[in-house]
């Protein structure tokens, strides 16, 4: 395999492959000088007009908008091109007859080592031999593989953008709140924690509680008068309103 | 101690302080003859117009508007009175020249059984000495006690809104995007766990990714399109130009 990239996803999927028995990295491909270098000792590195014509797999961990002028870089013509991204179609791949997608449902920090194990890896191919390829390569990584097309895989995204991304801007404006209450941040997490281990056992739908789920208006006025912060005023009202429409039935 | 209250936190404690060896409820009180039943086995129950008048603590797990009304009709006057109430201040329980509260830091369900080592118990007294009885109270429960005053305590329990009770809802919100497709909720359980992991490592501050970090309009401009829900795209504009004023110096 060759991989293009040397951003987090990049540097999560070569950490997995370095020591596999079964997935052989022999080239990591990228424009920056720096990063490309902490690949240098364990496989082969070159820039874009360097890459090799003779792997059976071009692995693409680029960003979004990269996607389609890198794909149309890669010299091989009969050889499994893929990319890793949750937003952006198979499509992008145009010019490449045997193209994919393999996505792990993931967010990444360089900071956190941590292995795959559990995450979902989302894969899609044009032919059935090369999502059996894509499956064999899901597997050395995660024991969660799932065939999703692309229009089902934007929607994917687009979910976790709510379940990660804004859940944890959520968690910032917590942090924020007790941080002008020189409240230590840390208080927050074994609720945190809770409100992720409940969703184990049900859905968030039964999971709800807090006073816009009992319609406890003196509560959240309450809340309003505390707020000083407008943008965060605007959220409470609007994730409030939110709640209750989706109950509304039953208040 | 007397218990009054028969609801989830109600029974949380409870089922807590069942077998402790420092802590004997010897009566809960409540208003709801089937669930006052549930305890009947373990210890005497009551109506408020029964309520036993010498207990050393009444705590008072009700609903928060129900506080100010329940704590008036505690006979004792020379005992400790305190209420479990997040949002409320101490002053609710303004007849009673020794007062207290303890705030466990959680979400209850009756589904869920586990312990609260965990789980922050906050604390407050007007007194010195009662202020050493809840915190030994806590530590029947508890491994971390923290002594927090009204007003701090009513921007912890808000914060806790945006932390459990927003996120929570945008889960449910991601969930919902998942089923219109026939995608299991399921999948992104991985993710979620992994938004919370980093928390331990780095402030949300700094473990914000997506599109709406990145100043990735194009991928906003597709997550936009994809959303027919009018709710919906309120939220995902909202939170999105929140973080992006969160981070306007950095794009």
């Amino acid at each position: 395999m060759v991989l293009i990239g040397t951003g987090n996803v990049a540097q999560r999927l070569f950490s997995c492959w370095r020591h596999s028995d079964t997935v052989d990295v022999v080239q990591v491909v990228g424009r920056n000088r720096k990063r490309l270098s902490s690949f240098e000792k364990d496989t082969s590195v070159a820039s874009l007009q360097g890459i090799s014509d003779d792997a059976d797999i071009y692995l693409l961990a680029v960003s979004d908008d990269a996607i389609g002028e890198v794909s149309k870089q890669i010299p091989a013509v009969d050889k499994l091109v893929v990319h890793t991204s949750g937003a952006v179609g198979i499509q992008a791949l145009e010019n490449h007859p045997r193209r994919g997608v393999f996505y792990p449902l993931q967010t990444f920090s360089s900071s956190r080592p941590h292995d795959l194990r559990g995450v979902p890896v989302c894969i899609e191919a044009d032919h059935v031999d090369d999502l059996r390829i894509l499956e064999q390569l899901g597997k050395s990584l995660s024991d969660n593989i799932a065939v999703i097309p692309s229009e089902k895989r934007e929607v994917l995204h687009l979910s976790a953008v709510f379940v990660n991304n804004f859940t944890n801007h959520l968690c910032h404006l917590g942090q924020l709140l007790l941080e002008k209450e020189q409240l230590p941040p840390g208080l927050l997490l074994p609720l945190l924690t809770e409100t992720v281990e409940k969703l184990r056992e049900m859905s968030a739908y039964e999971a709800q509680t807090g006073p816009a789920r009992r319609g406890d208006t003196a509560t959240q006025e309450q809340h309003l008068f505390l707020l000083k912060n407008d943008q965060m005023r605007q959220v409470y009202k609007l994730l409030s309103a939110s709640i209750k429409k989706t109950y509304v039935e039953e208040l």
